[in-house]
């Protein structure tokens, strides 16, 4: 393989913003306003853990830039640069170097942020990827976790299990299923409507481990319980054809994970408003249950009997 | 092991700042003001490629935090805020974790910086631990690697080759040797100097892989080259007495790495004021050669003779 700095000039320099000094640097440095709070996320993806082996180069590329993203998003802030480490056996071929810069250069233009530096080095073990993210937003309007009120209504954005679903599908040799096996490969979290909610939503976390265990996460931060609707849920057509057949795959729908949606609180009575966003930048947004005092998530059915919900979601430990 | 939840709330939650917003949301937040910049450095650690397998976890901890800090310091910021992305086998024990985030806690003590986040996750391979640094500069006053000027004298502070001949020592049985295996164990990058030659050093950078490497790195950012003189380097009286016995390790002095301090250049003319400031800073300072036109880094003898180096440094790849 070429050498450490000839990769990086040749693939890694051209995905970088003026911060990055051409990555010929120790470090990145930008100047800062007063006006602005920064808010910084990190998510690391592993192989076999987070991606297969056998995905291609461009698709991981792409999803670990989008799944840092789809944090940075749910915060209300605005994506502005990111931190590569890149931990490659030494049989990593080039290609598969250009292929997975050529990913993050895509996921680059979809979500409007730039390469600001980073680390490479070699491992024996699987590829790690470590992205540390940076966003901007207003002064003190970070969404918070911790900040959902008892009485909220519960709204997630776009669809849910289609990414599990899709992750099915591939080890279970289904190739027809695109549109789900796209939702696992591509995640599109919905990139300039946590800008729009600011000021609106009382809390907000992305749905990562699955629906159950992130309003979990909301409800825990802010020391409150939820209640959720099943039949409330989106899903997709792509998803329901799969359930008919499939109905022991729906828990998928959630605690399956992978979905990068936004997932928040608001007070009562918003719903019309954030339909009208949503429909204004191309996303979904439904009502899905409300916030309770007490603790704990309660996953309703139709006839208002608990579901039982096996797994919280995806816990790496 | 316990969740991932608890582990973060018990282990690493006390170590951040409020920044973090106690380690509960999907993102850190700060202020910023506008007289300052914000520097960015990141570093990954590999088991069996950046530490040994069996070295104590609170040394990893400790380590894994002050090579982040020897880029941030070398660039004349002050260290502020880490993120810590940790991939662990599922057979990691609690006590090693317990160890490694003592070892964090005592890097932070040491160089006044908190953690503000991060994420953790399983992995099937070694242990990989990735730390993005942010570090505050006054506006505009980043030492950057890139603007060493011809005629520049080129400096390094402390002592060169103890790590790489600790780590020797610890390979080959010599415990007795406990300085230059602590200078491995235990990187002292010198951290308030960096702040203190702001405005007098044309460019500096760190001496991570070697100094050869390193000054090399800077002229070639800066488009130069350099000579420097054997018989200037600083050399432990630990080192000079191992040095005797075995020659043939000489070349670990200026190509061995993993030494944490700050190679730097600036205008003929200023050794009595960097000594001065070193002094007062419990550090020391060498000048060890000057920067030139052309490229490439030429290491002479005490007769003016070339010394072939046969590394450049350590390459990960």
């Amino acid at each position: 393989m070429a050498g450490e700095f000839d990769l990086i000039s040749t693939y890694f320099s051209p995905l970088a913003g003026p911060e990055g000094l051409g990555l010929i640097d120790d470090a990145a440095c930008f100047s800062t306003s007063s006006s602005e709070d920064i808010i910084v996320t990190k998510d690391m993806l592993v192989e076999d853990v987070h991606f297969r082996g056998q995905d291609l180069a461009k698709m991981i590329g792409y999803k670990a830039l989008a799944v840092n993203i789809s944090d940075c998003i749910a915060k209300g802030a605005k994506p502005y640069l990111y931190w590569l480490g890149l931990a490659l056996p030494n049989n990593t071929g080039e290609d598969w170097i250009r292929e997975f810069s050529a990913g993050l250069n895509g996921a680059q233009a979809t979500f409007d942020c730039k390469l600001a530096g980073g680390d490479t080095t070699a491992i024996t073990g699987p590829k790690v990827i470590s992205i540390t993210l940076m966003g901007k937003v207003p002064k003190g309007q970070m969404i918070k976790r911790s900040s959902a009120m008892v009485g909220d209504d519960v709204y997630v954005t776009g669809t849910l299990g289609d990414a599990a679903l899709g992750l099915w599908c591939l080890k279970n040799d289904r190739p027809q299923a695109s549109g789900l096996i796209a939702a696992y490969q591509k995640p599109s979290p919905p990139v300039a409507f946590g800008q729009a909610i600011r000021g609106l939503a009382n809390s907000s976390a992305d749905v990562s481990d699955g629906l159950i265990a992130d309003v979990g996460h909301i409800a825990k931060a802010s020391g409150v319980g939820a209640v959720l609707h099943q039949n409330y849920l989106p899903v997709s057509a792509d998803a329901y054809q799969l359930l008919e057949t499939h109905p022991s795959l729906w828990p998928k729908v959630w605690t399956g994970g992978d979905d990068y949606q936004t997932v928040f609180t608001a007070p009562s009575g918003l719903q019309n408003e954030f339909s009208r966003l949503a429909e204004g930048l191309e996303t979904r947004v439904s009502l899905i249950g409300e916030v309770t005092a007490g603790q704990g998530i309660q996953l309703l059915d139709q006839d208002g009997q608990t579901v039982q919900v096996t797994s919280g979601g995806y816990a790496h430990f």
